[in-house]
Parts: C-alpha cells; structure tokens; sequence
C-alpha cells in the first residue's frame, strides 16, 4: 500500500510498494541520465534494494561521499558539481538523493544550483529524513561554523518513503528522527501529541502524520518567512548546541540536539507566559521520558549565546525565536533576550 | 526623469534621478544591514557618486572584489559569504551589486544562498549590466572551466539604471554592451535592428528599448525552459569562445566572444535554412560594420567542440542551440550537428 501526499507541485509516496511507484515515475519522465548520492552507508544497505526494485538505474552513475554531519560542507557540494560536470550532466539529468538529511540537504542543494538547477527527488534512509527532513524543499550546508548558514529552498520532483530502510537503523537513530516527530506534534497538534505519549513503534503511521502536518504548514509559506518558522521550535538553540559539539568527540545527532533546544525553548515559553507551568511539566516530563539525553555537555553560556545570535531566524538584530505556546501551537518571530535564553541555561543545567 | 518598467515582482527603474529613487526605496524597506558589492573601478568611480546621493548608505559595509570574469569563481563566493556572516548579516540584510555583469551574477549568487537567500538589488555600471545582465535574474559563477555552470535563478528587488556611469567607459566595453544589444533586436524586433543600423549612440535608448525587450521575454518564461532561451543566441558558440580565450593574453570580453558567437550560429541558421542568403548577409555585415572583431584567435575546433559539448542549453545528449530564423526572430532548441558547428568554424576562419 502507498500512501500519496501532495505538496508543492510534487507527491510524496510512502509504503512498502514505492520503489514501483519510483519506476514509474522514471519511465513518465525521460530524463537524460540519472546520478544517485550516497554514503558508504547506503551504498552497502539501501543502494542495492533500489537498483533491483527499479531497473532503469541500473547504469545510473553512483556519487559517494562520506557520512556525517560534518561533512555537510562547500567542499563536498564542489566536488558533487565537479562529478556531474566530468559525467557530462545536463540540464535533464536526475540526482537521486539517497540517504538521510545530510544527503538530501547537500544534494537538493548541488541540484539547485548545477547548470542553474537540475531536477532532484529524495529517497529518505533514515527515521529524520523520512519524518521531515526529505519534505519542504530546505537544502544547504554547514559553514562558518553554522548550520545549514547557506542554501536554497529548492522542492524536490517527489520523495519516496520506503520504510523497510529504518530496519537497519539503531535506536539512536530512531530517536534521532523521533525529536522531530515529537516537536512537529507539540507546535501543531495536541491529539497527534497525545497519542505519541503512548505510541512511538508504528514508524509508518507517525511518518506518514509527521509529513502531513508538516506538509501542511510549509504549503501555507513556502519561503519561511511566516507561519512555516514555526517548524523551527527547538531549533535555534538546538542549532547552537550542535554546532558547539560537531567535530568533537561528544558529538550530538541532530535530534538529540533539537530534544535540549526543545527543553530550554519551552523554558523561555515559560518566562514569557507563553506557556503554563502544568503545560511547561507536561512537555518537559513527556520529553525526559521518551529520550535519553547525553551526558558530559559541558557548554558555557557564552559559547551558546554566541552562536545564537548569529541564527539565521533572526532579523534587525533582535533576536527572534518560535516559541510553543500551548500544546499543540507555536508562536513564530518571539523576541526573546539574552537574559532569558541565559535562565534557560541554568535551568537545563540545574535541572538534567 | 526615470523609466520603470515592471518585471516579476521587482521595478527596473533608468534615468537620471534614479539614485532618488533608490533612497526612498531603501527607506520603504526597513532592511538591518545593508552591504554593496564592488570592484576596484566602480569603488573608485562609482560608489561615492552613489553614497553622496543616497545617505542611507552612508554606514554600509563595502566588499571589493577583484573586477574581471577570471574572478567570477566559488572562492569569490566563499569570501562574500564570511564577509556577510563576520558583519553579522542576519536575513533582512540587503546587498546591493554595483558594478557589471560579474559582479550582479556573483554578488547574486551570493545573495540567493545566504542564509537560504536575502534580498538584493544590482546597480549596473556598464552598458552590457544596463541592457542585459542585470535583469532577468540569472546569478552564478564559471566552474570547471565552463562559464556560469552553476548558479540560480532568483530575482533581484529591484534594478536601478543610472546612465551617468557610461561616462566612465572606454569603447571597447561600450561595444561590449552593444553586443547584446543588437542580439535582442536581431532575435526579437526588426524594427529595433533596422534603427540600429544607424543609431548606437543614444545609449539611455538603447538601454531602455533593450530592456523592455528583454523583460518582455523574461516575464514569459522566468525559468527558462522555453522562449527565453532564444536570449541565448550566440551564447553556445559565443560561451566556449569566450572560456577558451580566459586567462590567456587574448582575452575576450563577454560581447566580443558573442558578436563572434552570432556569426557562427548565424551560419548554423544558413545551412539550416532557417534564415535565407540575403538575410545571412545582411546579419554578418551589420555586425562587421559595427564591432571590430578580434584578431589572432587561433582556437581548433576540436577545443571549440568539447566545450559546446558541455554547454548548460543542451538535453539529452544532443546539441541545442537557439538561432535566429528571421530579421526579428528566433527559433530555441534547434538540433544541430556537430559537422554543422564545423562547417560554421571553418567559415568563419576562412572570411574574418
């Protein structure tokens, strides 16, 4: 069974039977060569299920880089242009971005940008890509020390969900892709919330509502420049910290990042009254219950402060954040100041 | 007295009190930051007359870059990207491109993928930026030896014209400019052609006749995936002359390697019969009679046909081009061979 859900001008295809509807859609469009991005990991686990599951990739051309975070970089996008160029890549080619965040976020970006914009789709590997990252058209990298600091937002021709893919994933990695899962609830809808206090193992049924809630909000502002920022709760701070720690031997996955922005956030939602102390429990309780939050983080305020002030979400140099204000709802463009973000911080300190 | 043409969602405003216009433009919009590209020509010749006539500007953060297509590069970019991210350009900052057509595709580029795209705005100071490469939204830098093989398409805020800038110009980078602008009339106006025979020098005109051409294009194909290719007449050919001679001591100018672009694919239109002999004369002898073509270009064809090979207008493996099919007209996607491309080169050789 497949599940369709539309988006912007593109369907995201989820179920056991997708890798067929991914044929079809090949055949429908004659493009002029494919490529697929992989890592070592995909390449080994996920790459060879496509290839015989869909028969026109058979020649298509493999682009492999190294997995991880840290290597979301301008170097790694520089040499994706330079293999497309050297494999004679014009503009009808395909990128098939097969893997996690990291390859749809750098391979949506290479395609976008590649003879001034290539068609790409996204085959999300992992819990994170398939739940949200592979769905709303962010693509970039990581430089200057900040996340995702460059970038487009480039939608993808369709995304293909094939959930068989998360059997090889370990748990870490399953909570890495639940955080977002858990934030796009909190921020948008109290019943899907509800139910996640209960239910976290039926993967297809929570990708399947991630994607629709998610999909919804980004139809409604395509560009991030209203209501779709509030997919950013957690995430600023979030961002901070998982930048603080990439490239250490501490190093956090995405998710884990987002769970302690999510905490210290609803913190501030607190101080601003956005939220009620029974409701900031209720978050923080359900949160510590459902993730178990590395140890050893031994960041300074100053370190995390910052990093903050130079986020993307911010504008006219007043720091800017979306902040939950009830379960199931969020407030976009909160100002938020230094002070505040500081109590966060000694809260979470005191407190985890 | 200013000209203001609409384009998609952004004003292209030309005349004498356009940098009026450009202060109440920037007082409209409330940006955080505002930072404008240049060389060190248009630093010199250009950026105090700007300044002393619009004060807002007065605190902007300049970055100089080298002038020159050789520096039109990713390592460019990657400079413009820290200076934006060291001053702390959050995502209401604005850039402002003042100079030619390198600095508008970088300073675009740069502008479109920082922190997942901020505003900007080009102040062309050349007449090929003025009546070309300023509008259209076309960003991007050279790669792997071929030119503009990555970039976007993204739309500036607006485009301010200010003539006075010509004054500055030598006539080698007038006739630079007038390239493009007898591409647009031969592709697109007869009447536009038949009045150039006689008048090149009314340069605000020409500007704004070219432009509203141009933008007339533009408008009905944003993306350029049908009738705005025919703006890439002598542009296949015309590219790989013009990557071929970078760097070396014959360096072409941009328009210089497109006059010579439009013979050539004017041949290819000859042998296609898509134009007749007398209007292929009449064609070859208005560009000789305007531009002095360079001499002592002593490329092979095979270097020519490697570089075609790779240009960004084809699809599917086979070689399109857009070429003229009457005085005033154009036909995009043309298939031609490579024995056609030949037969043009060695017409060329043999008669310029």
């Amino acid at each position: 069974m497949v599940t369709h859900i539309k988006s912007l001008k593109y369907t995201i295809n989820t179920g056991d039977t997708v890798l067929k509807e991914l044929t079809i859609f090949l055949k429908k469009n004659k493009y002029s060569n494919y490529f697929i991005l992989c890592d070592e990991n995909t390449l080994q686990h996920c790459l060879p299920l496509v290839i015989t599951n869909c028969t026109p990739l058979v020649n298509a051309h493999i682009i492999e880089i190294e997995s991880g975070e840290t290597n979301k970089t301008i170097e790694i996008v520089i040499n994706c242009w330079h293999t497309l160029l050297e494999n004679n890549a014009d503009k009808n080619a395909l990128l098939i971005n097969l893997g996690g965040g990291v390859i749809s976020d750098l391979g949506g970006f290479t395609a976008s940008t590649y003879k001034r914009g290539i068609d790409f789709i996204n085959i999300p590997t992992t819990l994170l890509a398939m739940a949200d990252a592979s769905v709303g058209g962010k693509t970039g990298f990581d430089f200057g020390g900040l996340k995702n600091s460059i970038g487009t937002i480039t939608q993808p021709k369709a995304v293909f969900i094939y959930p068989a893919f998360l059997n090889t994933l370990s748990q870490r990695h399953i909570n890495n892709g639940l955080a977002e899962v858990f934030k796009i609830a909190l921020i948008n809808n109290k019943v899907f919330w509800d139910y996640l206090k209960t239910n976290t193992k039926n993967y297809l049924q929570l990708i399947t509502k991630s994607v629709a809630l998610k999909n919804k909000v980004v139809l409604k502002d395509p560009t991030d420049k209203g209501v779709r920022k509030a997919l950013n709760f957690g995430h600023t701070i979030g961002h901070a910290i998982e930048s603080l720690y990439l490239n250490t031997k501490n190093e956090l996955l995405h998710g884990e990042a987002i769970v302690i922005g999510m905490i210290l956030e609803s913190h501030i939602a607190l101080q601003k009254k956005l939220v009620t102390k029974t409701e900031f429990v209720e978050i923080i309780t359900v949160l510590y219950s459902n993730f178990e939050l590395k140890k050893h983080l031994s960041f300074t305020s100053n370190q995390l402060l910052q990093l903050i002030k130079n986020d993307k979400k911010n504008s006219n140099s007043k720091l800017k954040f979306a902040l939950v204000n009830k379960i199931g709802g969020c407030k976009v463009d909160a100002e938020v100041t230094l002070d505040q973000i500081q109590k966060a911080i000694t809260y979470f300190k005191t407190n985890y």
